[in-house]
């Protein structure tokens, strides 16, 4: 299963192979019911029981949320700090970002805690934008970065995609070298909302050869997802101390922390520095802070959180297989397949079935991100795909 | 008592008013006691009892936090909230915004949601700093608008003070007058570190008679512990259409959720849509949306916040008054009083008796910040200055 998301196949040819993947991994017909067993008897206490989806309680899998709650230690801890919270969290937060940068194997100043990695971006782009600076960015990404190149008033030099959507390395680095000024390269990995990897071995390279005048941005939010072995972190280049680059992480995915903005930036304690210009300090919400050193401190949440997001990946992926219907190779917490149909049919049809699934990522118009819920959502959402397939709208 | 805070006269020739005030209020020697039954009356459930400090729990009164801690009502919000909170705050973020713009009267386009107050500070700053603006800020107030100011690369004008740190309005409008770029003038009311107001009547006509390019920040963080009729807010200016000032508030002081990270922005809704453009989106931590939704639905929490606040502040002024050592009229959480020692040593003693005080605030070089803790808190801080007096200390 080596699929290149650079390559130039289409996705389609690709279905069979996954197909194939997708039989030999979930064994037979009783699928989903086999593999959920040892997933869920790692499951938690007090994970939630499915109950179907009605208007008032959707399937939610439109924001790339986990589905599965916080760790109970994390929202232990989390409940534990709201009796401290008219304090601010000062020693926490030092410890927080000590606890990240062992993690890291890394000084504590290398660490940077940000309010999600949200606030990582915006403060990345506006430290990294003087004048006559430029971003350079995929044709379909993560749209924060251009969001705020746009508001600094930078030139956004968009790279058209290869085929299914993989990034361009070489054609970015082509944009890097004819721009006369400073270049911000901003690079989502694996990427949202196409959830593809772009293999280490065309990033490092790049990294380490130390364009003139060029920072990179490395989002990293879906990394603890990723099961090809070709993606590799930029963690320790940065531990070997390149200056170039900065690690962009977050609470929000596999630990399921979104609501709690917690994140963190990794890179030089100079570019450190430069980023803390524009930040308004690190004041993270307590209960995120306790809740974030509780998570890091649980393994075994993490450990289910990857395994239950493996499994609910493999029984949507079934499902589109069945249908025929195309899909990009997943390494997050969503995938992103296909349609035949107008993305707002289908969005209405969803919705009528009690399922939110993704916004349009223009210019990518017939394609729609799902994002994966717990396996006994996605077993839902994959029967509904089925009811739709017999109905005519997929 | 009508302190101007403005006037001339030197702070101690204050001290004997100050005394006679204290004593009406607090009627008799045995004053704190009874003052505190009727505030203690009104508790919420679950408010912390006093234990006496030691060295792994001091009395912490260097940050101006609210040592009641949350509402009982905000409390169990946030805890509730833990378990949603791998989901995006959304719905509950467009309620709190919907909330807050009913209480200041204006539509919702009139409000930003920020992670504290810093982040609003840290945003105007960044939207208003166009080439060759300037920050207009008092000597001694708060450090965050000079502190962006400075990284934005803007001029900083700061004007002199008045006799006991009073704003020298006069002279920041001619600041303003003299400057040929546009300004940025951050107001502080009531101040920080000196708790002081600036009567309506200085800042309202000013705000009114619209300057060239000029922007006024008005950061009223400590707004609802004010005693003095002489303060406004300046949140009707805005409902009624004003669009060069932006009022910054928090949830951190008298709703005492500092760690929560809740503040918002009240302004036009132009100039609220520039100052978007320097946050990263509305993402506010779950808990604190949830916990600040259900303080602004207990009125009662708030009353209760205020009168603790006025009776501990009385407790200090008493002591402070009895040694004789001058102090500005406080309409803060806090107290800002005359050192004849060197700061350092008083807060070393301070720290020896487990009470955390105040850093320095320069140039305010012998003057020393009391945050105002719990009544029995301020009891404690009391007797320790009278301690204090018989070693000689103070």
């Amino acid at each position: 299963m080596n699929f290149m998301p650079n390559d130039n196949k289409v996705v389609d040819s690709k279905r069979r192979s996954l197909l194939k993947l997708s039989g030999m991994l979930m064994g037979s017909a009783a699928v989903a019911t086999g593999l959920s067993k040892p997933a869920f008897a790692v499951a938690p206490t007090g994970a939630a029981t499915f109950t179907p989806p009605g208007a008032d309680n959707p399937i939610r899998i439109n924001f790339n949320e986990n589905a599965l709650g916080m760790s109970p230690k994390a929202q232990a801890a989390a409940r534990n700090a709201v009796a401290k919270a008219h304090r601010y969290a000062k020693a926490e937060i030092t410890a927080l970002g000590q606890k990240v940068a062992e993690y890291h194997q890394i000084s504590p100043s290398s660490i940077l805690l940000t309010a999600g990695s949200s606030e990582g971006i915006r403060a990345a782009v506006e430290a990294w934008s003087p004048l006559g600076s430029q971003l350079v960015i995929p044709e379909l990404t993560y749209g924060d970065g251009e969001h705020f190149a746009n508001i600094a008033g930078m030139k956004v030099t968009k790279v058209k995609a290869l085929a299914n959507w993989a990034f361009d390395i070489a054609g970015m680095k082509a944009a890097v070298a004819s721009h006369s000024g400073p270049s911000l390269v901003y690079l989502v990995n694996p990427n949202n909302p196409t959830g593809t990897i772009t293999p280490a071995d065309l990033i490092e390279p790049w990294i380490k050869s130390k364009p003139a005048n060029t920072m990179f941005i490395v989002d990293e939010a879906y990394a603890e997802f990723v099961n090809d072995k070709r993606f590799r972190s930029v963690s320790p280049l940065i531990a070997q101390g390149m200056d170039n680059v900065i690690l962009l992480k977050t609470f929000s995915k596999i630990h399921a922390m979104a609501g709690m903005r917690v994140g963190y930036a990794v890179a030089h304690p100079n570019a450190i520095a430069l980023l803390e210009r524009h930040v308004a300090g690190e004041k993270i919400n307590f209960c995120g802070v306790d809740a974030a050193l509780a998570s890091m401190n649980d393994p075994a949440f993490i450990a289910y959180s990857k395994k239950s997001n493996d499994l609910s990946r493999q029984i949507l992926l079934k499902a589109l297989d069945e249908l025929q219907l195309p899909y990009l190779p997943s390494e997050g917490n969503f995938v992103f397949h296909q349609l035949k149909t107008p993305l707002k049919d289908y969005q209405q049809h969803m919705a009528d079935a009690n399922v939110l699934v993704g916004r349009a990522f223009p210019p990518a118009d017939n394609w729609c991100r799902i994002s994966l819920g717990t396996p006994q959502e996605m077993q839902w959402v994959a029967d509904t795909l089925r009811q739709f397939r017999n109905k005519g709208w997929v």
